[in-house]
This record gives structure tokens, C-alpha cells and sequence, in this order.
């Protein structure tokens, strides 16, 4: 939609309409620079697995790893080649320039790059002065004929060769003469795109833009970007190179990455499509973008950010009530691209921030036609204010607010209660640290269902386990449906942090049936009192999706 | 280190150099905009909080809330103008223009944003041309007349008025007369400032310079950015505005907001004060950005981001291999900043040696000196690794750190315990839902201390409040120091979250004597038995501060 640009168009042949071709690369490095993300250690089989989904997306370059330096990346190498069937992606392997004083041919580490059988090597190179002098240790002449030679060699052996300038934008701010050399040699030499790098991640849009402009100026090579994103603007640092007139962007997915991360692979190639219009995936790629980001993160065992750009689970979901009531009107009024276009959608959440319009769209998304009652969608947003006041929240407690909904439906004001399932009489929970260490937590419920007055005792690891198995073991003979509910998630909540333990207590319970989850919330003085009504909805919610019919007396 | 700009410099007079002035305005609203995104619900007490933190930080404004769209912000600016002491921050009341066909002065949304008593007014105006006709229902002409006169009667009232043009920039692509018209108006009738509100978060870097470059050169006013991150480029897109000459950024803390999120403050900030050299805050406050950054997401009850740009705990944090042989020599060569600009520190994931490192270095903090010890030091590492495994955490609770770091010290290895003020006996918490509603909350404590038996019961608000007070009952006659000892902080947070109720529990418990205060942590099956533990060493803590002698039976 917003359009910018200093990029070129893409060519209008009509190979280029269906297909991305080599005039643009998105270029994924997820298994070699985001596998140094803190926490993230990729086994073979994880590898084999992204391989996959970056290549089912359709991105045209996957570095799988740094063959030779360890076991497992030569391992990977290997069986990607055989076990992998690419469809859209070459497989790039990555390492260094030859070392000082050594012949390339004979530098194991650049004999292993060949040896791994890729197609495309990816050679480091430095492109700041300082640190050829401190960290290689050797002359600013021999850095160069590092650079020559290594890229020399592998292009002798038949692979397509890129050159990622390390520190290169901090290496043209010290010495711009130097950078622009060593881009010169790789280029000379036979890469096909020089790749400027921002290992440290310090910069911002500007300056990319304005350094890239002048490289591609003066020296006529093809250029890559690669953006770390310690300044929070990767993204923005990967366009605008873009807009410079670079052709070859390196991202990872989730933004993935040592330190704060690298570029995110998916905004990118989003902004790409959506808003420079290029087509840099093939046709209907761009809709599996949510899939594979969560896929990705799955497989590298991280929860999906739910606030990530196009694919978060927030990334569209509407809270203001000022905005609910125009997005009835228009969701494109309040929504920057087409959700489905990335493969996510839109959602509601209802909170005293939003009015009538969400409540009535929520409502809606429940199955409940509230369009035609004014007094009712009133009451309705009433009581969502008045129990946030006191610190429900109906953002997450989608079931929680279901049945609230409910009971304004079927005419049971506040105070009197609609039909349920049990009645509750009282309940206790007893939790004790014995003399020997043993630990006993203790709870006893008292209800009434179908006419009979229930009493019963459950244990558990802890009070509001026990309170949950007095309760099931009350209820299932006369609702042997429960049986498959189960609890599956539990958060709790402290309303208010600098009032000691006398403080509100909130508490989210999230119970499956084995098919859907819903998750429900109770507000108390106490984290057992709370636990107790979210359980209570919980159930009761549980025991309506079954079909279970509920009475006036419980 | 990285400069670009395009932004004109500050100006040099004495007075820009020792703290910003208004040539400049950084403009928070974390409270307003930044309580949208999902999942966060603050109280007003959070509220209070956080404008503390954001005063103490030096934003120059710090956007409140809505007064009179809901009973909690109206309460939030009656009690930030009695209970807050300003010293770098305004507050700022947001609302909206007039409505259609109303005269301001008796608009009750109006009279409550001049009724909120803030010093500044933020109001929101229509700058679209379609949300006009279609979300508004009004005409192009009748909403200039809103700005106009909302504007012109904020004035007459004695406010500073800020006007937020909303989509702005999906309205400039699609009428840019219209919305330049909107901005010329808002100026003319004496707002401060115009801002430029991506409200949809669909633009990128390039798109927003342009834009802000032509707006400010046509209409001549003074024009904030006012970005969302749908693209992933809200910092950026701050930046590029001002790069094209905006001189006004409204940011909230760690980019909380509705979707996405807004434009995070930090980064902003951090890189208008060390890439573009420009001073936004007072001396010496960018060094607090990593604290602040963690107090508020503590307060909104958010794990803060790992990987945040400057104040992550991984923004700093180096892999071995390649890098760390260079960081020895130069650290400057492999981070883009110095970590202690932002308050934030280097950390080398080299585990056990770091380990070793900063045990060291804390105990030093501290006061006991480890260095001769490598045994001993070896043993407290082993300890917190352990622990840490079953889930206690050490960060935040120096407190707990301190006692397992004296009991090593005198010799205590683990299973037996140093000398203590105290030996549990038992203990046994009673919550009861009672069948005429009452709640009871009850708990018996048995205890050894100065060799005398002890069996005390307490009752209180909940289960641990309870617990607390038969401890201090128990404890006050032999301890009378207990008596100004206080609890003032208490967290909870469910470490599996999958496994339901039987998860492992986490609580840290936040403690005063008045002038100090302390945390300790205690881990447990269930919420009881892990309060009881960080209770235990926070007594045990506060009593060992007042000078008490522990004894080897407690």
C-alpha cells in the first residue's frame, strides 16, 4: 500500500511475473548466522527440517552452515544433498577466506567448503582496517590477496561465489579507501555480489542508504545487504539498502540472530511484495509466511513472538474501541495490508478500552447476533467495564466472557445467575508443610447438581489441584463428559505489586478437550479463591461445548 | 558511533547542553497508547508507577490517559497531580476533538480533557478524507471546524495543545490536500505541534521522510512522528521523520501498543543520543535506559524481551569462538556501543568460566571477598546452577543470594543449615469459602526459636498473607526488630506453563525496613509452600540486616 521506493522495478518479462529469477536473492542464512542466537542449538534433523520450510517458502538461498569447523555441519551438508529435495533454493555454504600465508588449495578449511558440494559458497571477508591488523593479524595488502584468491579458487572449482564484507559499514567509517578496495578485489576476482555487512548492528537507515548508493557508484559491483539489528531497525536497514541499490538481502527467520538478531527474514520480504511491489517469492508463497514463521519457531523451540510484525498472533488484533466501530464499516481502514495476504487474520479483543462495536463483533465471532439489541450490547459493555474495574480481563478469557455474554442473552441480570451446572455451597483447601517435610494439600467442595447436595475431598500437588479433583470427582458421575476435559495451562497474576500479599489476585485457566482450548479468568483476594471461579467457568464452559444441558438450580 | 543524519544539529547554547529544552520533545505514551497492546491491564497504581519511572527517566511528556473515556484514567490524572512530584516530565491529557455539530465548550469528552487539570492537551483529529466521511460521518469541512475550534478552546483554557493527525499518511497517499489542509488548520489555530500519526503502521523509512520533508516545507508547522510497527520499522520510521525535520517523537516504553506495538522509546532515544548526537535526556539519564526498561515491563508484568535492542539481557552478550580472542584486545571492535551508555553490561557466554567471574563479582558487591577461594567458588556456582535448574532464580533476588552465599561461607554445606534465627516445625494454611460467602483465610505456623516452641495462628487476606502474619506473631515477642520490617512486593509466576496446576511455582517477595529493600525467592510445588520459603529468607535476611544473632538450633 505505502509505496516508496529509489529501487529499480523489477523486469517485466514474463518470467519475472511468475517466478522469482536472479535479479533479486532473498538470501536465508537462519541455520548458520541465527543458529548463534543465545539458547538456539539446531541438532542435523532440526537443520534438515527448516531447510524445508525456507525452500517450500521459496527463498532462493539457504546457508546451512559453516562446513568443516563442526562435525555437524559437515553432517548437514551431506545429507541436505541427498535427503533434501530442493525446490526453489541452492544450498550455500559458508566459510572464510583462506588464512594469511597460505595457498587457498591447501587451506582445509577453504578444501572443505568445496568438499561440502554446495553450489554457492558465501566467503567472510574483512573490510575494516583495524581489525585485519588485530584480529587476522596480517597486512592490509595480504588481507586482499586473501580475498583474490580464495574467491579465484572457488570460482575454479565451479561454485558461484559471494563475499559477506565483514564490519564493513564501521570499516567505511574508518577508512572508506580500504572498504571500497576489498568490494573492488572480491568483485574483480569473480563474486557475484559483494554482501555489506553491519556485523555490529550500529547503524541506521540513513547512513546504509547513503554508503550503499556510493559503493554501487564507485565501484559497480553487484551488492548484498546484512543487517544485525542492535539499533531495532535491521529491518529498516535491509531496505534501505534496498533502496541504495542493493539486489541481495540477508535475513533469517524470526529475525533470529546473535545478540539482539538479524534482519527478520518475513517484514522483509513482506515489505518487499506488499510495498515496494517486487516479487522476491514464488506466486502464493507470501500466504504461507505465518505457517512457516511459527514452524520455524516450533522447530527451534521458541514460542512464536506474538507481537512480530505480519505473523504474530497480535499482528492484527483490534482493541480500541474507536477503532472496532470503523473496522465495521471497512477493515481496510484500520489494517495496513490484508491479513490473509501473510496467512493471519484478524481478531477482536474486548476490553472497557473498546465500546459497543467490539462487543458487538465479538459477539458476532461467537455466534451471537447482538446487532438488532441496543439495550443489551449496553449491558453487556457495562459489565465487561465493571469487572475490569475490579480486574477480570477478557482479552485472553474468551470463554469468560462467552458466558458472561451469555447470561445477558438469557436475561439473567448481574446478581442472579443464569442456568448452570452445580451450585456451589462452600469449599476448603488445606495446605500443609508436616513436621517430617511431607507436604498435603487438602480441599474439599461442597455443591449441589441435578438436585443432589455433593461433598467431596480431593488432593493434589498443590491447593488448586486439589480443588480441581474435588471438583471433577463431585461432578463426573453425573457429567461423565468431563472425563475429557483437562486442564493445560495456568497463569496467575498479582494486580496490584506494592501491596504486599493482601493484594488482587487474577488468575487465567486454560482447559482442553482434547479438540479445542478455551481459557477462562477469576479475580480474588487470594490466589485459591481466584483459581476456584476461573475453574468454575472453566468447567461449566467445558460441560456447554459438550452439549450438556444445564438447569435453573444447577 | 554510527552517524547519519539530515537533522539539523541542536542548538549550542549552554542551556541544550546540560538538559533538553523544548527544541526538542521526546513524548511517551506508554500510558495512553502503549496500555492497548494485548495483554496488558493496568491499574491505576501501575499507572503511578510508571509515570514515575518515565519522569525519572526525563522524558519531557508523558501522555496519561484518556480522562473521562473511563473511571480509571479519570482517577489517574486526580491522583498523578497529588501523589507524582514532576521533575522533568508534563503530563498530557489525550481526548478527542469536539464531535460533529457540538461546540466544544460544551462537549463533555472537551470539558473533561480541561477538567483532567493537566498542563497539556493531546488531542486526535481526523486527517483521512474517507475515515472522515465513513468513521466520523461527517464532512470534510465540518471536521476542519472540529480541529479549529477544539484547538482554539483548549487555548482560551490555559493548555499547551498537541494535535495527533490520525492516518496521517495512508490519508496523504490517498487526498494530500486534505491532509495537509488538516495540519495547516491545527497549526494556525495554535497547536504546538502537528503530528503525523502512521497510525496503521503500513509505512517504511523512505515513505515517511518524504513525506514529513513536503508536509513541513508546505505548511510550516512544527511536526511530530508518531509511528506503529506493523512493518517492523517503527524506529526507523521515527528516525527517517526526523531526518526530514520533525522535532517531536511520540514513543512508548519497550514498544508496547496495540498489534504490533508503537515506536519503542529506548532505541529512539538511544539513537538520537549516540548516533545523531542530539541530547533528548537530561545528563546521565540514558545510562539508567536498561533499568527503566525492566522496571515497567516488571510493572505490566512482561518478562522484559531477552533480545531488545540496548537493554535486552542479550544485547550484549558475545559467543566465544571468533570474537572472543578480538574483544580481549578491543571490545569496541565487536559492539556497536558501549554497553554502560544504556546502563546494560557485556556479557561472554562462555558458562562456566562467566560463572566463576561473576560469582566473584557479585560477592564482592556484596562484601565478601572470594578471590583467594577457588574451592569455595567452584561450590557457589555449582549451588546456583542447581537451584537454578529447579527454578529459582538469583537476578532479582540478591537477598536469597546472599544467604546461600553465606551459608557456603561458614562452611554449611548443602543439606545442613548455617545458623539461622528460626527452625520450622510445621506449617498449615486453611482457605475456606464458607456457604454464607464469607472467605476465611487462616494459617498455623510451628516453629523453634532462642529454644522455645512456638505454635501461633494468623489470619489474613489470603493464604500467604496469613502465613506472614503467624510468622511475625510467632517471631515479634523474641524479634522485636520484626516490627518495622514490611512486605512490600509479591510476585508470582508459573514456570510450566503446559503442565497445569502441578507446575512448579516461582515467588519472589519484595521487603523493606524502611530504608532498604531486599528480595528473595522460593520455589515450590505450589504457590503456598513457595511464598513460604521466599518469606523465610526475607526474615531471616531483614533480621540478619538489624544486627540479630542468628544461633546454630535457630
Amino acid at each position: 500500500m505505502t509505496t516508496t521506493t529509489g529501487a529499480a522495478p523489477a523486469p517485466d518479462t514474463p518470467d519475472a511475473l511468475d517466478a522469482p529469477d536472479d535479479g533479486f536473492h532473498v538470501f536465508d542464512t537462519t541455520l548458520r548466522d541465527g543458529a548463534q542466537r543465545e539458547g538456539i542449538n539446531l541438532t542435523v534433523a532440526d537443520k534438515l527440517t527448516i531447510a524445508r520450510q525456507l525452500d517450500s517458502y521459496g527463498v532462493g538461498f539457504i546457508e546451512g552452515g559453516w562446513p568443516g569447523a563442526n562435525p555437524r555441519d559437515t553432517e548437514f551438508f551431506a545429507r541436505a544433498q541427498r535427503e533434501v529435495d530442493f525446490r526453489h533454493a541452492q544450498l550455500v555454504a559458508f566459510g572464510s577466506t583462506r588464512r594469511a600465508g597460505v595457498p587457498a588449495q591447501i587451506d582445509p578449511q577453504v578444501t572443505a567448503l568445496v568438499e561440502a558440494g554446495a553450489p554457492v559458497v558465501t566467503i567472510v571477508a574483512k573490510a575494516h582496517d583495524r581489525h585485519v591488523e588485530l584480529a587476522l593479524r596480517t597486512t592490509l595488502e595480504e588481507n586482499l590477496a586473501m580475498v583474490r584468491e580464495t574467491v579465484a579458487y572457488l570460482r575454479e572449482q565451479g561454485r558461484r561465489v559471494f563475499v559477506d564484507c565483514e564490519h564493513f559499514f564501521d570499516g567505511y567509517r574508518a577508512n572508506p579507501g580500504y572498504a571500497k578496495q576489498v568490494v573492488r578485489t572480491a568483485y574483480e576476482a569473480g563474486a557475484d555480489v559483494v554482501v555489506l555487512c553491519d556485523t555490529n548492528g550500529g547503524m541506521v537507515p540513513s547512513g546504509v542508504q547513503s554508503v550503499v548508493r556510493t559503493v554501487l557508484a564507485e565501484t559497480g559491483a553487484r551488492l548484498g545487504i546484512h543487517a544485525q539489528d542492535d539499533t531495532g531497525c535491521a529491518v529498516a536497514n535491509t531496505l534501505a539498502a534496498v533502496d541504495g541499490g542493493a539486489s541481495h538481502v540477508q535475513c533469517t527467520a524470526n529475525g533470529y540472530g546473535e545478540r539482539v538478531g538479524n534482519a527478520n527474514l518475513f517484514p522483509v520480504v513482506a515489505a518487499l511484495e506488499l510495498k515496494y511491489d517486487r516479487r522476491v517469492l514464488p506466486p502464493g508463497a507470501l500466504a504461507e509466511t505465518t505457517r512457516v514463521s511459527h514452524a520455524i519457531a516450533e522447530v527451534v523451540n521458541l514460542t512464536p513472538a506474538t507481537h512480530q510484525p505480519y505473523v504474530g498472533t497480535s499482528a492484527f488484533a483490534h482493541k480500541g474501541g474507536l477503532h472496532a466501530s470503523a473496522i465495521k464499516i471497512d477493515p481496510d481502514l484500520y489494517q495496513h495490508v490484508d491479513p490473509e495476504a501473510v496467512g493471519n487474520t484478524m481478531r477482536m479483543l474486548v476490553s472497557d478500552m473498546a465500546g459497543r462495536a467490539s462487543v458487538e463483533l465479538k459477539g458476532k465471532e461467537l455466534g451471537y447476533d447482538l446487532g438488532g439489541d441496543r439495550a443489551l450490547v449496553g449491558r453487556v459493555v457495562e459489565r465487561v467495564k465493571e469487572q475490569e474495574l475490579k480486574g477480570y480481563t477478557y482479552e485472553a478469557a474468551d470463554a469468560s466472557f462467552e458466558l458472561l455474554l451469555r447470561d445477558e442473552v438469557h436475561g439473567a441480570g448481574p446478581g442472579c445467575s443464569a442456568p448452570r451446572f452445580f451450585r456451589l455451597e462452600s469449599w476448603r483447601a488445606i495446605v500443609e508443610q508436616r513436621p517430617d517435610g511431607a507436604q498435603v494439600n487438602e480441599a474439599t467442595v461442597k455443591l449441589w447438581a441435578k438436585g443432589e447436595r455433593i461433598v467431596v475431598t480431593g488432593e493434589g500437588n498443590g491447593p488448586v489441584d486439589a480443588l480441581d479433583r474435588a471438583l471433577r470427582a463431585g461432578l463426573e458421575r453425573l457429567h461423565p463428559e468431563l472425563a475429557k476435559l483437562a486442564l493445560v495451562d495456568y497463569k496467575v497474576r498479582i494486580l496490584e505489586g506494592a501491596h504486599g500479599t493482601s493484594s488482587t489476585t487474577r488468575v487465567l485457566v486454560g482447559m482442553s478437550d482434547g479438540g479445542a482450548e478455551w481459557t477462562t479468568v477469576g479475580v480474588g483476594d487470594n490466589v485459591i479463591a481466584a483459581s476456584w471461579q476461573a475453574l468454575d467457568d472453566g468447567y461449566t464452559y467445558g460441560l456447554l461445548r459438550s452439549g450438556a444441558e444445564p438447569r435453573e438450580d444447577g
